[in-house]
């Protein structure tokens, strides 16, 4: 099981229409590439894992500035995780897993705010829920996840 | 078709487990209530409209200021809603289009970041699609809606 860095191109971008969560992210993409705005296979946000020449799991990874954390104590860089999905004939394999363990080997804390019913998914992999706080979340649902030699804790553990 | 705002109280937060979006600011008011934190029938940011006794949709409403605008140019104070729902045997009866025409009557630009699809929905209510900003909107696919006698524009309109 592979991890890969994903590019822009329009086989990947075809295979991005078989996730449940395709949205405009991907539609301006596609946008880009078709006004040269962006380059064929310039590197994308979004990293996945192969099965054959199929993409079967995917995830989006981007690091936010300590100055934009509003999640943990001290503020720190972290990473924020959109769009992990595996397509449902390959779930309960493994693959999953696979992105979130490649996204924690940067070893920063990881945010992310999953869109379906996941909790189990994201507990056994040490997630943690944020304390709701509404200004800040909204109609969010914050997991959280730091490296185990943090020094750092969040605010629940304080 | 009334649109109440909601208090929060045990019957309210028992009938918010019938909706598919139910999550940690839902669990977040039941603690805070069951600690008393918060007061039995205090104010929730949420809103809805009752068939008979039984609430059958609702949503959240909060207001941003203008200083935390990252949407509308110039940057002003708007209306973010989330956790628009309406019971799927209610659907397709105007509840939506109700809870949506109250927001619309505070007169300020509104955004809001569907997480199911509805983009039809939405659009047949005037609502476009922001650009897409990835560092801004990451997973979201925010939409957009401004009062028509709005002397201000978005981005893409200038």
């Amino acid at each position: 099981m592979k991890v890969e860095r994903l590019h822009v191109n329009y086989k990947t971008l075809e295979e991005f229409k078989k996730f449940r969560e395709y949205g405009i992210q991907e539609l301006s993409m596609m946008e880009d590439l078709q006004s040269n705005i962006i380059e064929n296979d310039s590197i994308s946000p979004f990293y996945g894992i192969y099965f054959g020449d199929k993409l079967v799991a995917r995830m989006s990874l981007y690091k936010r500035d300590a100055k934009y954390d509003k999640y943990f104590n001290p503020p720190q860089d972290y990473l924020e995780v959109w769009k992990l999905e595996v397509l449902p004939q390959y779930q309960r394999k493994g693959y999953g897993k696979a992105l979130v363990d490649y996204a924690k080997s940067f070893n920063l804390p990881i945010k992310t705010n999953p869109r379906v019913q996941s909790h189990e998914f994201w507990t056994s992999l040490g997630f943690t829920s944020a304390d709701y706080q509404m200004e800040r979340d909204l109609g969010e649902n914050p997991l959280l996840w730091q490296p185990a030699d943090s020094s750092s804790l969040t605010d629940e553990a304080m």
